[in-house]
């Protein structure tokens, strides 16, 4: 069976791996801390690690960059998005008022990661204005806090797996101010993995740098991909770790990284004196919205 | 006296804030949720917010960079790069051997946000493997929770400003794995601001969003730039609230906003369909490394 290294039980990664596997057994294997998530693999403990890479809560996702450019070499096998739902989770008993319904004004502490609560203001604003708010590592340890001190009006900011792992209702579900929240997730791995779903598309990812800082020069690399009609679905300048101002840009073809336009496309790029790395050509899974009940 | 609004006592934030005013007197509004730094000047409560740009352990960048596309309507009045040292510290008392050198193995845990110990992994493995490592929701709450449970061999990795805050040594200091962590900071606000520095350059942050997802269409956005040989320092693509695969760009230029060449080039963008929204137009300032020691 295959071992897939994540982040804690209940959190966002965890969600979102258990959809792209649609039902395929494997073996869990987590870790409180990324870099342990990646060394995981890098070290022959797992197969693969789940990696958020855009628009995350856990973690940093530029820090999470900089380990696949800077301090591991595996390659993206898969990427997928998943939707970042987070509900106020507690114990409903405490909350319930003389007809059924909840009473938020109940609710004296509400734990969870900051990014979390952060986004989830307007809610919290409204419903339980009257709530402390305490920070704390990640989603999953907020609930676990409720968990474990109750008949104190505690409730938790995290997801609904976070909230079935550790025994607890969810009081409100999806209370983030925006709801179309969407992560994106990576699987870095040895090998290619296949799960029981369509793909939508054929991506690479490559990191470009430039020569060196002149005016016009990602509009030349970029020209390479516009007259092939190679399109980019993101686009990223990050400082490199060597100089403070020196840049490397991080691109999403849509297209295999063995395709004939974009082979090309790379091998011109190069002649310009750019140095070219392919981080992966995968396959990209979307959301299908009509499984979006999380139970 | 200018009021500013951010993050905690003793956060990165904090000590960037100081080194940019370099003496000049404020009033400080520290806040625990980077939303109630952002709305305390949107509210007239505060003059400015501090809010970490790039590259930040504090908070989630694509978090900030949404609230000021959508949330948020103040321009960005000044920006500042400040080394995010990490530092191991605790009550040196505790870990001296008794040659008065620090023994490390005589820590049992240590306490911080899961950002910075994943930045200093490395030395972590080296200098206290047997550590037990404690996840909490900032690095100056880690701080807080060794000053408040002395004689239990626990350690934090925080600011020094965190460490003299709270009344602790800084144990080891700059024990981030690479040495070059630089976090960018800007100050939103109604009014420009003076400071005692001499900026490094004058840039204008726009946002671009493309009239529809067409391959090459950000090529030619970029065209209008290169040919004009304006500079881009950063250029990032993040997907719209409205839909997933919907992206705007967010673009740094090296020029003022009123310049005629800058101008210039926004006005061929929209007549090419595109949305350009300027967010801000400002001075920034480098960080001088004969001053990194940070006291």
């Amino acid at each position: 069976m295959k071992k897939i290294a994540l982040l804690p039980s209940g959190s966002v990664s965890h969600e979102a791996i258990l959809y792209l596997l649609n039902g395929e057994p494997v073996e869990f294997v987590h870790h409180k801390l990324i870099s342990d998530v990646f060394m995981s693999t890098v070290e022959g403990k797992s197969d693969y690690s789940v990696i958020p890479i855009e628009n995350t809560i856990e973690g940093s996702v530029s820090l999470h960059m900089d380990w696949l450019v800077n301090e591991v070499d595996l390659p993206m096998q898969v990427e997928w998005v998943y939707p970042s739902i987070q509900n106020l989770i507690g114990n409903a008993a405490e909350f319930q008022s003389n007809d059924g319904t909840m009473d938020y004004s109940k609710i004296t502490k509400i734990w969870s990661h900051q990014v979390a609560t952060a986004q989830c203001r307007q809610f919290l604003a409204k419903a339980a204005p009257q709530a402390e708010l305490e920070q704390v590592g990640s989603t999953s340890e907020g609930v676990k806090i409720v968990k474990e001190n109750p008949g104190q009006g505690w409730a938790a900011i995290g997801t609904s797996l976070g909230a079935a792992t550790h025994g607890l209702n969810v009081l409100a579900e999806r209370i983030t101010d925006h709801d179309n929240n969407y992560t994106r997730f990576v699987l870095i791995g040895r090998e290619p993995i296949s799960v029981n779903r369509s793909p939508e598309h054929i991506k690479t990812s490559i990191l470009v740098t430039l020569p060196e800082d002149v005016p016009g020069a990602l509009h030349q690399v970029l020209s390479a991909f516009a007259w092939r009609r190679l399109n980019l679905s993101r686009i990223e300048s990050r400082p490199t770790k060597k100089k403070l101002g020196n840049y490397y840009f991080y691109i999403d073809v849509m297209a295999a990284a063995d395709s004939v336009l974009l082979l090309a496309a790379m091998g011109e790029i190069e002649a310009l004196g750019c140095l070219v790395r392919v981080l992966g050509t995968y396959p990209g899974y979307a959301y299908e919205s009509e499984k979006m009940e999380v139970k």
